[in-house]
Formats: structure tokens, sequence, C-alpha cells
């Protein structure tokens, strides 16, 4: 079975995110036995992410969708960001399909470079792994759920509720 | 009358509130000898939960969906709440159907494990009973029509009206 | 001619709102020679209430829908009052009804109970007249087009525009 | 050519906006030569607009609706105003027709009833020009592009682009 | 192959930066050789635009609308602004065609004209050679993937991901 993964990005974005996304794909792919078809849509900022996921979906007839972006430090491009992830949803609800918002916010960095790639780097990849999993391997995600997952830095502690 | 109830839930969340849901519902489906059957679908984020119940909802032709999640301590978090919940909002205005969703937030908790563990706990129970009322006794709502409940903590007070 | 009112209201609120709209409605109907029929419908909270709008609406075929609900005290409580209103206003622009919110806030009252049930019982019942007269009378409305009306207070001084 | 204007306002707002701007509609296109029919619904507050306004445009087929509301000083009431904004952007995209948005908030006369009262004119006034222009003369709107118009006090100083 | 373009803008905008995006798409268009049809409408403020695109994209049949207006400096304004920038997402959503918002909020300025018609005019000609790239050129977009481009501003540093 060979599933389409729409990958959508930003010229914006401080980092290659979604190049780094297609490269994973494959790769990650590869690796577990699971044929995957990339079809890459950059678009100029996150509010543009939206419409392009959409496009993907329905036109490109995409399985899933990665949606790439950074969020500025204004308070200002944190409605723009609110507004994208507001966007994605609607994608979603309407499509029946899933859109993996990997959007990170310059603000997480508190102004260092360094942070600021690890911080695409990770989220990056392991919100390529989860979308791999949510086309290939469902259990794989219920194995794990309420566990603390973070993407982008360390995971939390968790309580054992029954 | 069998009833199908669709669990989503993340693997975000500090504890497994989708499995506690899922033995609350059958158990006390049992209890009161109401016929339950029901799919779980395990998301990354609350972001990934409305289309995982439009899924639910449309495609495995659930009855009502319970939508479990936690919200981060940051602002930012706190928005993706916000963003989730208008898609499950979304999702249910569409579909005609209840999404009974169960975010529980770091923050409620002041930094205590045991606090948040609690939380997560009679939260999710307690709106399993909801869920399984509002498919099979929708009465037993309305007799507790205006009395205050809460879910997760002690019930408020409540004044006579007429 | 008869028309079919939805009252929703939920188990949170700390008063019998949705028991007094229906008390309201059939007696002041009554003294107008406007025959009502009712079909009450409680939810556990206000994010529950937009698809139980929905649902009377259009599966019940109601004319138009009161929703009563009572907003928390806390800043993310308002957020769910937000996101119940942005869901009302979805359905009535969807299904071309009107849905008559009567939403309480508890901090309205600042911590009176008295103040808390005056707020609820006056908003209640005015609501409930301004929504038969949508229904039977709408010149009523008209002659206080921009009279500063309240729901739960005095109302406010206006101005002569023309 | 006659085009039908749906005039939506409510009982709450402190001036009777909805009737100047039948009066100015009636007038001023009396003056210009065009054909007007107005169509008026009056409802409780700016909440209950959006479906008004769907109303007035799908089942009275009006051309155009101008919507007047005022939202109140406390910050719930901005929340109301933005919920009933999105709700009216929502019905002009569903339908592909105008709502001329007159909102006048009550902090922007800082008390003052006289400023309130020249507020509500002006921009009741203005708008209902903007709007017989949008159905009856573009080219006089595409004359004023960019030149920083008001609605409700003076316009602003604007800058040559090109 | 002829794309044709809608541009809305509104009256309020304190600089005519729909008539330089109509002169800068049909230059840039002729500079590079792609032919450029355009449609273009004024409206009174930035609330109007949602319905102007949609209008442009569905009854004239562009293929993408470029969307220019001010964000006044209060923060009743900056509520505007995201009621518009959500309504435009929706559109794009509703048609499958980009709208390319290019807004510029009075404050980003801080109070200087002449910093305002450079932030006006910058981020209307790089937002028209996005707009032409995405009709006419895709590619051109991908190659600046993740480089930190900014419209009305230096563009940002960017980091190296893999």
């Amino acid at each position: 079975m060979i599933r389409k993964i729409g990958v959508t990005d930003t010229t914006f974005a401080r980092g290659d995110m979604g190049g780094l996304a297609v490269k994973t794909l494959l790769e990650h792919g590869k690796k577990r036995g699971w044929s995957v078809e990339i079809v890459r849509y950059t678009v100029p900022g996150v509010k543009d992410l939206p419409v392009a996921n959409k496009m993907l979906l329905t036109n490109e007839k995409c399985d899933l969708a990665i949606s790439l972006g950074m969020v500025g430090r204004e308070p200002v491009d944190a409605v723009c960001g609110h507004e994208a992830s507001t966007g994605n949803i609607a994608v979603q609800v309407q499509t029946g399909k899933h859109v993996i918002e990997v959007f990170v916010h310059e603000n997480e960095a508190r102004g260092s470079e360094e942070k600021l790639g690890q911080i695409m780097r990770h989220r990056t990849v392991e919100h390529c792994i989860n979308a791999l999993e949510l086309l290939f391997d469902k259990q794989a995600l219920e194995k794990r759920a309420g566990t603390g997952k973070r993407q982008g830095g360390p995971d939390a502690s968790f309580v054992k509720l029954y």
C-alpha cells in the first residue's frame, strides 16, 4: 500500500523544516518498509498553509498533510499562528484527513539560534514519525497514549490513573 | 439497543485517560444494562482530536464521541486547547452528534502530580457517565438540570429560581 | 398557529434556568394567546449546547431555541463560554433560525448568591419574552429598537439620534 | 433597477441607529436617483444579528444588509461583539453578499452621551452611503481607495505610495 | 496562459496599496512574460474584504486574490483584523484558491508616516511577486523555503537544519 503525503511549508520560516520533513518521511518510511509518495508545496507564510493543505488533500488526493511553519515573535504573529491553526482544523474536519501541524514559535527559543534549530529539527522529525504511524500503524500511537509525549523537547512525567 | 461510542485521546496527556474511559464505559454500561461498543483512536495532541472525532462519528458511525486531552501550561498551549474545542464544536454541529470533551489543563493542578491525577480520574469517570446517559437515559440529566454539577472537583452550591 | 420552541440547558448551571424558561414560555404564551409547544434537552455544560440546539432545530423541527447556561469564574471558563457562543451562532447561520442565548457569568454576581439568582431569573424571563415576540410579534421588538434594553439588570439610558 | 436592502438592529443599542439607517437610505437613495426597497428586522442584541442578516439575505432576497449594533462596556461585551462580527463575516462568505456592519462600542464615547450620539449618527449615515455605493456605484469607492476614510470620526491622513 | 487576479482593498487604508498592487502585478508580470488580467474591488474596511474576495474568486472566476488592508491602532481594530483574516482563510478553504493577504498594522510604524509608507510599499510589492509565483512559478517559492523571508522589512537570519 502506497500512501501519499502532502508537505506544506513557508518561505518565512527560519529553517528548511519542509525539506527535512521530506527527507525524514522517505528515510523513516524506507526503514519501516512503508511506501510513501510525497508532494511538496511552499507558500509565503503560515496563513497561506490552510488552503495549501486543502489543495494537496483534495486536488492531489494526499492521504495526510504535514504542515510546517514558524510563528514570529510579536503578539500579532501569535494571532496569525492562531488563525492558521484554526484554518488547518477546518480543513481537517472538512476533508476527514489529518493535517499534522509542526509550528515552531520563535519565542520558544528565547533568542538562541542553536535552540531554535534544535526545536525545529526535533519537532519535525518526531511529528513525521507520528504522521507515518497514523497512516501505517495506528496501534503504535495507542501504546503511547497518555504517556506525556512532547515533540521538540523532553517528554513530561506521567501519572498512573487506573 | 447497542450504541457505539468513539474514544479519542492523545500521546501528549500525562495520564491514560483514554484507557480509563474505555474501562469506565464498559463497566458502568454493564452495571446499568446498556450495550456499548467502543472504538478508540489515539492521536498526538489536542489539535488532532477534532478530525479524529469526525472520523469516528462519520466513517465508523459512532453515536457519540468522548474526546480526552491535556492542555499544557504555557499561554500558547491554552490557545491550542481553544482551537481544539472550537474544532470539536464544529464537528458536533456538522454531524449532529455529541463530542463530550474531557480536557484537563495542567495548570488546574498547580504543580501537584497527585492533584493532576485526581482531576483526570474524576473528570473522565463523571463525563463517561454523562455520555452514557446522553445515549441511554436523557431524563437523568434533566433531573440534575441547574444543580451546579462539576466534573473533576466538588459540585457548586445552587440557587432556587422559582 | 403553534410554534415549537426548544429549551436547552445544563447540569453545570447553579440554578434551574431551563425549568424557569419552560414555565415562563408556557405562562406568558398562554396570557398572550400564543400556542407554544416545548422540547427540553439538558446537557452537561455550555460547550454541549450548540449541538443540542442543532438537534432540536433540525431533528425536532423547533422554530427557535432558547439556550441557557452558566459560565464559570475562571478565565478558562470564559473561553468555554466564547466557544459555546461561537458554536451557537454557527448553528443559527446554518439553520436560519434563532438561538436566543441566556448565558449568566458567575462573575457578574461578584460572589453574591442572591444577586446571581436575580440575574438568572430576570435574564431568563426577559429573554423568553423576546423569544416569543420573535416568533409571534416581531413588531414589538421594532418598537423597542435602540432603546437600551438590558436583560438581567436595569435598562440603559438612550440618545435621540434623529 | 431596484435593490433591496436589509436593515438589522437591536433593542440593546442606546440609540435608534436602525431607524436612522432606514431614513438615510431612502433619502440619500432618492437624491441620487437610486431605487431602494427596505426590510427591517429588530432583534435583542448583537449576537442575534448574524442569523437576522442571513434571514434577510436568503429568505427576503435582500441584495445587501446593514447591521447596526452597540457593544457594551465590559470585556465580556467586547467578546460578544467579536462573536457577532465573526458570524456576520460567515454569513457574507456563505451568501456572497455584503453585510455592512455599523457597530458602536460604548467605550468609544468615554462616558459622554453627546459623543456617543455623534458617533452613532455619523457612522450610521456614512456607512449607509457606502452601502448604497456598493450596490449602485462601485467606482465611487475605488476613487476613495487608500485615502484613510473613517466612519464616525475625522478621516486619517494618508501617504502617497507611488 | 492568462491568469486572472482579484485585487481587493479598502477606503480605510492610509495609502493606495490596491493601486500599487495593480501596477506591480502588471509591470512584474510583463517583465517575466506572464499574462495577467486584473479585477479590482474597493470596499470600506478590512471586515468587508472576505466577501469581496469570495465574489472575485467565485463570480469573477479569478484564480487568486490579493487582499490589501490596514489595521488601525486601537485594540478593537486588532480584533477587526483578526476577524478579517479568519474570514479570508475561510474563503480560501472554501474556494480552494489563495487569498494573499497584505495587511499593514498602523502600530508597526510607531507613529512615523514615512515608515508606514515604506512598509505598505514593500509588503505590497513583495507579496505581488509571491502571488505571481504561486500562479506561474511555484518552484521559485520552494527554492526560498525556510529562508526567513519577510515582507515589509529585512529578512531574518536562518538556521541550517540538515
